[in-house]
């Protein structure tokens, strides 16, 4: 089935939108969001987990799976989807967010960007062109464009020069499409209003299947977040899914989807899970707290969650303490799930437009 | 319900037996491999996993639970099941053995074991009666008894000291017993018939639940190993269960299961799995090695394994290349899946009176 996306229903009270992805791996109820599986797997969890936990769309890094286990051998076995055994939708990124944070003696150019790996440290030549043929390689349902992501703080010109090298980059990514292969566009401009106006006209006008917001949770504070967010969502097509890159904590998301955001990644909740942080309603708590010590129920989550709910917080926190991975996996598990019932909230506070009830129930998560 | 043990079916070529144990969590069908979960776990998975794979009886380790996090915590909690969410049996071994080979400056006498912990140095006593206490406390369903297990090599001397002060212990560790707790006696004696006889008769004579045979896999070679089981398993009561502590291989355990033993545990599904080695019909195999690059299906073990059936060994050895969490859990997952069905596949060879075809289905395994 062709890619497409359909809005069903809105917030009387916000930019808020309901909707469904359509991909030939199923559909995906918006907002959602996509578990992180950098190396092809959410770390501790297996697919059959993560089908558990009711995810319908999965993010995996272009960069580590074209190190390792390559582009050419996932393509050989079969494609991502077999490889990694997860028959629902996948989403890549382009690879350029990781080359320019992982990997070594990076030279940016307009061709594109030669690195070395940080593995091997074989030299490598990403363009906009390359990332989207190992991505069809990979046979994902969403591909994402090749941008240039400036790091946080830069100063004006830079976001300015990343900007107009994404711009460049944009149209080569389109040309670069197998048939029938989703891509979307990014738009870059950093913290600068009339930059982000700039990119948004830019990379619209370009036939993309999505728009996703880009130079987003790199590293600024959230109060310098929310406005920007506030400014790109609504830039963006409305007929169109528009995907916030990287964020966040269960509050950003919250106010995002409330700009209109449809979709979301960020390796929070699986990160902070190995390090024994875990999420609830009253904010995120250290497992491995003494407080922890003879709790015996789950934490408390204003629900159950039939992913870790037999397990107590006590059984957990022994667990940390003796550095037993089940720990990390519980943890992981717990998150997800959190982050699942986040989700499913907001899609039902859009549909009985009862928005101002969720955002009270997360303001503190 | 009491603890019970019956015998169900015989061999018609051998001393093999197919029995239940009752317990008051669930019946235990015998011959049975019970995995091991040192500290209140198994190694990267949950109980919802070892349910699902078919396990009746899960051993854990006294000496680390009263170490960390404490039988007192896990009693007040509620006990061993319910702190670690497993319905069904729990036997824990003594914490001799682990007093030995783990903790720091022990001082055995007649009274009992003097040593400090390997985790804060803290200075300990176990005795028989503290042993059986800890064991209470966790609510277990299968205490053992505190015994002395030599390592090997020893003299026979030793070997001869360490069997008369398990007799010594032997009828300490049954005064201690709660009501209605089921405790197990041990046979040591080496590898000396005439030790192992003297110590069968001794321990025997003793109201105890079941027997083990103890001494055994503590470091000799399996032709050594042989003729002990071979002797000392019809030394045992025919109307109580008989445990092999710590064994073993597939091949060996079929071995044990033709001599008249009943139970058995060992650590090294669970411990190979983590070092990337797996099993199959053919023997281990290293699932790292290149030529699971492009495997597209599961390891072939002549049975498919719900557990890890939907991962192919391409996908498994991309997991330990890239230091993923996932592989020590899928290939653990594996490895139980194949010590069930050998369990299995023992207990249809009774029952149906096929064992020359288990013999030559497990033979290199």
């Amino acid at each position: 089935m062709a890619f497409g996306f359909e809005v069903k229903g809105r917030c009387s009270t916000n930019l808020a939108r309901l909707g469904t992805l359509q991909t030939s791996h199923g559909s995906v109820q918006t907002p959602c969001f996509m578990p992180v599986g950098t190396q092809a797997t959410v770390k501790t969890v297996g697919s059959e987990d993560l089908e558990k936990l009711g995810f319908e769309l999965v993010l995996s890094n272009t960069y580590h799976l074209s190190l390792r286990p390559g582009a050419d051998l996932i393509e050989r076995l079969g494609g991502l989807h077999k490889f990694m055994s997860w028959p629902r939708a996948l989403l890549t990124d382009s690879g350029g967010y990781q080359v320019m944070s992982l990997a070594h003696k990076r030279r940016v150019s307009d061709e594109g960007v030669r690195f070395q790996s940080h593995l091997d440290g074989s030299e490598l030549f990403l363009t906009p062109e390359r990332s989207i043929e190992i991505q069809g390689q990979l046979g994902v349902d969403v591909s994402m464009a090749l941008d240039e992501c400036p790091p946080y703080p830069c100063s004006r010109d830079e976001a300015a020069a990343a900007m107009a090298r994404t711009h460049l980059w944009a149209p080569r990514n389109l040309a670069a499409r197998r048939e029938g292969q989703a891509v979307f566009g990014i738009v870059q401009g950093g913290v600068h209003e009339d930059l982000r106006r700039e990119s948004a006209e830019a990379v619209t006008s370009l036939p993309f299947d999505g728009f996703a917001i880009g130079g987003v949770s790199v590293g600024e504070p959230t109060e310098m977040q929310y406005p920007v967010v506030d400014l790109a969502a609504p830039l963006l097509p409305d007929d169109k899914p528009r995907y916030l890159m990287g964020v966040g904590h269960p509050r950003d998301i919250v106010h995002a989807v409330a700009a209109g955001v449809d979709m979301f990644d960020c390796v929070l909740p699986t990160r902070m899970a190995r390090h024994h942080c875990v999420y609830t309603l009253q904010g995120r708590v250290n497992a491995k707290n003494a407080q922890w010590a003879e709790h015996n129920g789950p934490w408390d989550t204003g629900s159950t969650f039939s992913a870790t709910e037999r397990y107590s917080a006590a059984y957990v926190r022994h667990l940390f303490q003796a550095d037993e991975p089940l720990g990390a996996r519980l943890a992981t598990l717990h998150n997800l799930a959190f982050y699942a019932l986040l989700m499913e909230d907001i899609r039902r506070a859009i549909t009985e437009d009862t928005w101002p009830q969720l955002e009270a129930k997360y303001k503190d998560a």
